[in-house]
């Protein structure tokens, strides 16, 4: 299949960040071309650039796309009310047509609004697989360990099961398996230990949340006289290839520990100020220090959405206002975030996160006509302070097209919609 | 007209805040008639309701319309530099044309994103009107006072001008007239003591900022030896006529002097945290002591959307991360800032604010058949959480839709948005 999209405004967050008016042929998957002076090509797929701003597809790091069936349910909640009461309950009714529910209706949301990769951590990962490689979304996917065991598994036979579904789906394309240990507080060291042994034999990321709440690091440091980060560290989990979600309460030792050991975190702002876990992930040191930084939208349980725009925006805010600052979190620097920095995090930013010949093309188009889009003086700054995911009209993964103009090619959308609203009746029903 | 908006989920917003399943018939303006039951009554306009959620117009109480020319104009920049490399520059070059391009181009975003009635307090407030009127939104209009002038009077002329301003009004039924002192740190107690008697005089709300930041404390209390707040209770601002927007650095005490009086503030979160202005304005403790709480984007420059859905979800967020306590700020208490908070502020909450036989028919319809709105366990959550703006399917004002499907019906969307773009590089490029 090859697409042209003709005469666009490129951001390409390239080495150099430019920003130019050109055209972009794309065969095989691959950007082959990129022309500021037009292409006189055909191709299978064209679409007008008029008006339309390109770039890389956006990254979400850190989601469980499973729970956008728990949209909603339960809502300004304190936090043990919130998951004793509903989330712990829906959970343990959780089956295969269930997630095939909320993976479908998350995939959807996320096409809609120009999420091209995801990285997730869940249950029924092969469930989430299959219907991700199928919807035709790139996905970094979390095998869950959790010490008393997953809605899917027991305790004993998790690192077998984990083994298997790595070979399943280590030589796709799309998908790209994923060790997902859930956090120091729900993996003992040993687990833990054993998560990271399997990440080096099979060279694969680490998904794991990090000093999400201040009662984390109380209950990692009583029980095990560390703070969740050191916990990592001396069982083997933190490396290059740990990817830290939250870390809205690590000091300033261990900031400068996970830009040493080249870690990337996902910060995920909608999540914890909607659960209001307190604390403040420290950008300003992070970036300082060299970290990589990337968003996440984490679950639409807690968010309520899988909205990337929503979320650099709510990330360029929050540290302006945490700061008394309105220097810090830049437009460049959040869109940087959710795009080369969330492919640096997956290990892949050779390959996605910007646009340039030879990469392959996970790429959007934004349609810059709009009332909220007008006048246009800097590209960036609507991108990450006025641009809603509804302006996005295309969304390309791997050079095939996935939604244009709003229609999604790959997933029936009356049909996901309608079977997601049964199943998350039927689960979270008394 | 009439219009009949057919089996819709209706979030009433009335004492009860009753939400339900029903038909509304709406005839010269006014609510007539709602039914549970299905209404058989013809009507010039029908509106399917299935699959869509029906509440009252969202009321946005501060913004400053044509500023909608700066959007993205100098974003990421220290407050003192910011306006006096951009903003005040351009506004020094501003005229009616300038200001007309900005008012439509406002006017178009908020009829697309469900703002039924806003507060303004500019310059240029006659054209403001006229535009206003013209699309058809519901407008309380502030003519400002500066004791340095403003881009279109001269200090001297400005209490004679309000007053014809008033006069030509006062007795529209779309606009309504307001008295807009910029601040007590640029009007003179004089200027604040002669706009607090024209309140008087004709009845009219005054609009005005208050301690939006920490300087402008420092500047009052050292010229005046007193706090914004009681500078204009002893000017005579203070009543329940007065509508405070910011408020991000009150104390306990102005808390509860605003809600003895019966002041209104609007809460501008999304322009605080993205221009830094530090503080925090404490919506627990004015929703504790009584005193109302409406919702307002501020301008465009600032924001950068006047997106009330935005606003309200930003509001949520904001107070349950301060707070360290996701029970704060919760959805309906949001909701009801943005409806019948905003109309309490503006005094017309006998008027419009809830869906009620009687009422004056200031409407909004959302299409909740979304992906990123479904499953629907919470109607209300998802209206603050998880609505994008551009889910707004009809926006009916004093009866008239103004737009239906997207399509805005009283103004003509691409002339806007090129005379915006236009205008805007006009009265920015050196």
């Amino acid at each position: 299949m090859s697409v042209l999209i003709k005469d666009a405004v490129i951001v390409s967050q390239d080495e150099k960040r430019r920003i130019f008016k050109g055209s972009i042929y794309i065969e095989d998957g691959i950007i082959k071309e990129i022309s500021e002076k037009g292409l006189a090509i055909e191709a299978d797929f064209k679409i007008s650039g008029n008006g339309k701003v390109v770039l890389p597809g956006l990254i979400n790091t850190h989601t469980h796309i499973p729970m956008t069936l728990f949209r909603g349910y339960g809502d300004d909640m304190a936090l043990e009310d919130w998951l004793k009461k509903r989330i712990w309950p829906a959970e343990a009714r959780l089956d295969r047509n269930a997630v095939k529910a909320g993976t479908d209706l998350g995939l959807l949301e996320m096409i809609l609004s120009g999420t091209t990769c995801y990285a997730d951590m869940y249950f029924f990962e092969d469930t989430i697989a299959e219907r991700t490689k199928k919807a035709g979304l790139r996905g970094f996917l979390g095998f869950s360990f959790l010490d008393f065991g997953t809605p899917e598994y027991k305790r004993e036979e998790l690192f077998s099961r984990c083994e298997d579904f790595i070979k399943r789906w280590i030589n796709e394309k799309l998908i790209t398996p994923v060790i997902a240990p859930h956090s120091s507080y729900t993996c003992s060291p040993e687990t833990l230990m054993k998560c990271s042994e399997l990440s080096k034999k099979y060279n694969l990321i680490i998904h794991t949340h990090c000093s999400e709440t201040q009662q984390e690091i109380y209950d990692v440091k009583n029980r095990y006289g560390v703070r969740p980060l050191e916990q990592f560290e001396r069982t083997g989990i933190l490396s290059n290839r740990t990817l830290l979600a939250h870390c809205g309460w690590i000091t300033k030792g261990e900031v400068k520990k996970i830009a040493k050991v080249g870690a990337s975190v996902s910060h995920c702002p909608v999540s914890n100020m909607k659960l209001a876990t307190g604390g403040y992930m420290p950008l300003p040191e992070l970036i300082d220090e060299g970290a990589n930084v990337s968003i996440g939208t984490d679950g639409a349980a807690s968010n309520n959405t899988l909205d990337m725009f929503e979320s650099m925006k709510f990330t360029a805010l929050l540290h302006k206002h945490h700061r008394w600052d309105p220097c810090v979190a830049k437009a460049q620097q959040v869109l940087d975030m959710a795009t080369i920095g969330g492919a640096k995090a997956l290990g892949i930013d050779g390959k996605i996160g910007s646009i340039e010949e030879g990469k392959v093309a996970d790429i959007i188009v934004v349609d810059f006509k709009k009332a909220h889009l007008t006048p246009i003086h800097d590209v960036v700054s609507h991108l990450v302070y006025a641009v809603r995911s509804s302006d996005v009209v295309a969304t390309i993964v791997n050079g095939k097209v996935l939604m244009i103009d709003r229609n999604v090619l790959t997933l029936k959308e009356d049909e996901v919609l309608e079977f997601a609203q049964k199943e998350a009746l039927r689960i979270t029903s008394d």
